[in-house]
């Protein structure tokens, strides 16, 4: 009887798994069904795409070519090229290219967000990431200082130092690979703070291999050492107040409809109006103390204190850092300078606040429907 | 004249502009409509998908309580099984959570390729970076043995070792976010391989912090960094041993449908039969050699040669390594031997080469409509 029962069992059993089995191959064919419909679908949509935009191109060159200064038409054209490049088509169009760094590290992965809360997500996670940091930023080298003054007499050990060191490749490393993906994420950072994170990944790099020696002469040798620490304290502290303001001022220009959402405005670039007054001194004063501490390392492995090829190496890289920040902080308040001027230009003919916002709805919008 | 033509270009000008933003404005509708649509449409299939998961669970459960030995029942569930994690289906049903790694070096992107294809160029991908990468770890600490005999008249100068040293570190953090991104996309890589590379990434920092020490008595203190490089080339010429039977191996499992296209046999680990005979022994070798080398460094530091904190920890993580490695290979072996014996049952009722392939034709079905 027991067998019978078990036969009974395997029997039903049987048939209830050959009916999952024919599920299961339903749903694969469902879900096979689909894909190809979305991506024939998409494909469909890309193409239309690409030809509107090619129309733009035809039509802006046109209108250029006729100098005709007609605002209706450069409104229109520019609200077309905002639709294309920020609606939800821009997730469906092929994306600036992955870039060697990103390649480098993550292969051929895709890192494009399809849906633009998740976009949005890695963009505010950026931020609350680097607020963190600035913090960090600045509470290592004051701990670090303070405690040489109290506790280590006035030498720094190594291994603290060097814990430093390699929380600061793995920040810029971050940082680096963060700003890539964002970029292919739509956002408009300038190459050079990415470039600038590149730098500053060799140099902490190096910064590892450098052997901090201690006493004899202990203030002498740990010179270097000491105003790196100086400047990185200066630097957070600058960061803090531009993850502040920049934020601020992104989201006054998300509801003005004149930023793309995924801009980041990294570091020392636009973005802040009314805080430039502060902002600009302490930026250009921090961008000469960078070369300035460059400069002193130089001369330190020039005198002979520290002969090492890291010191040279890292003075170059610093003194390269400030020059290419500097360009850059002035060419951005140049450009800013200019949009102004075209703001009020435009200004009198119609009322900028009145422009709608291609995207303002939409995050809301798709929130509503996950 | 010139002002008429001028206002007659602009008109004609104004309403392509217009039909131009019209039909951006088309065309966002339609991509957000085919978002939400497909949203909606992947939504569905997923439920029916966790629903089917659940029935499979409760089938298996109820056979295994039957006792009911039913080859049949087994074979249905197990291809319906297949079907979920490995057909379309896969791509849609939520997938293996990130995990803090690679939150922390990228932040919350999503990293889950939809389409098959594009898996499996990340697998092939990182299976072809692994030769290159076997091929560079041959290669280099054998060019720094060869240099230290002809160039360098027996004592490795700092320089060209961190270079080493900071390849390595750039090795492994990208071996460990790769193969994090292959989990991801539904790899079943053994844990203990990633964590294996972390370890690997930590060695690789604290050595770079670790003063080369040359002249005098240079062979004494770089012993730890030649038993290492020794290592290196041991350990090189096994990966690319592995890397080569792994890929036939994994090709024929494909071809068989044992194994799911995203599986990564990392290392030391299975796929490898005919050839195990010629692996085992060097695997063994291997990781009792790694063990060695740890232990040298403790010792090293324990004689006071080289009385640094760096090459403790170093000492310790390569014995830790050691003992995991050899203890995942040996969980592997009878995995595989488990795996084989109850191959050998079944095999007497039917034969396994008629079993279908559930995903053996989906790419180049994929490919083709691309």
């Amino acid at each position: 009887m027991g067998e019978e029962e078990r036969k009974g069992g395997g029997g039903g059993g049987e048939e209830e798994a050959a009916a999952a089995a024919e599920q299961a191959r339903e749903l694969q064919d469902a879900a096979a069904a689909l894909l190809a419909r979305t991506r024939a679908d998409e494909e469909a949509l890309r193409r239309r795409a690409a030809a509107l935009q090619g129309e733009l191109r035809r039509l802006r060159k046109a209108a250029a070519a006729a100098h005709a200064d007609c605002d209706k038409v450069e409104e229109d054209l520019d609200r077309a090229a905002c639709l294309i490049t920020d609606g939800d088509i821009a997730s469906l169009l092929p994306s600036k290219t992955h870039g060697a760094f990103l390649k480098m590290f993550l292969g051929p992965v895709n890192l494009r967000a399809t849906r633009k809360e998740v976009q949005l997500k890695v963009k505010e996670e950026y931020n609350s990431y680097r607020d963190r940091t600035a913090l960090l930023f600045l509470g290592f080298p004051v701990i670090l200082l303070f405690l040489r003054q109290w506790l280590w007499n006035g030498c720094f050990p190594a291994l603290p130092v060097q814990l430093y060191q390699a929380w600061l490749l793995f920040l810029y490393t971050t940082l680096a690979l963060r700003e890539n993906i964002l970029r292919v994420n739509g956002s408009d950072i300038r190459p050079w703070w990415i470039l600038h994170h590149y730098c500053a990944m060799l140099m902490a790099l190096i910064s590892l291999t450098w052997e901090i020696k201690g006493q004899p002469d202990c203030a002498r040798k740990q010179r270097g050492v000491e105003l790196f620490l100086c400047w990185a304290i200066m630097q957070g502290f600058v960061m803090m107040l531009q993850n502040r303001y920049q934020r601020q001022r992104l989201y006054t220009r998300i509801a003005l409809g004149k930023a793309k959402r995924m801009d980041v405005v990294w570091g020392e670039t636009a973005g802040v109006e009314g805080q430039l007054l502060l902002l600009c001194p302490l930026l250009f004063l921090l961008q000469g103390f960078e070369g300035y501490v460059g400069f002193l390392l130089l001369r330190t492995a020039h005198t002979g204190v520290i002969p090492e090829w890291q010191v040279v190496v890292c003075g170059i890289l610093l003194i390269a850092m400030a020059i290419g920040n500097f360009a850059n902080t002035v060419d951005t308040l140049i450009v800013k300078s200019r949009f102004k001027a075209k703001m009020k230009k435009s200004k009198g003919k119609r009322d900028l606040g009145t422009w709608p916002s291609p995207t303002g709805s939409l995050p809301t919008d798709s929130t509503a429907k996950a």
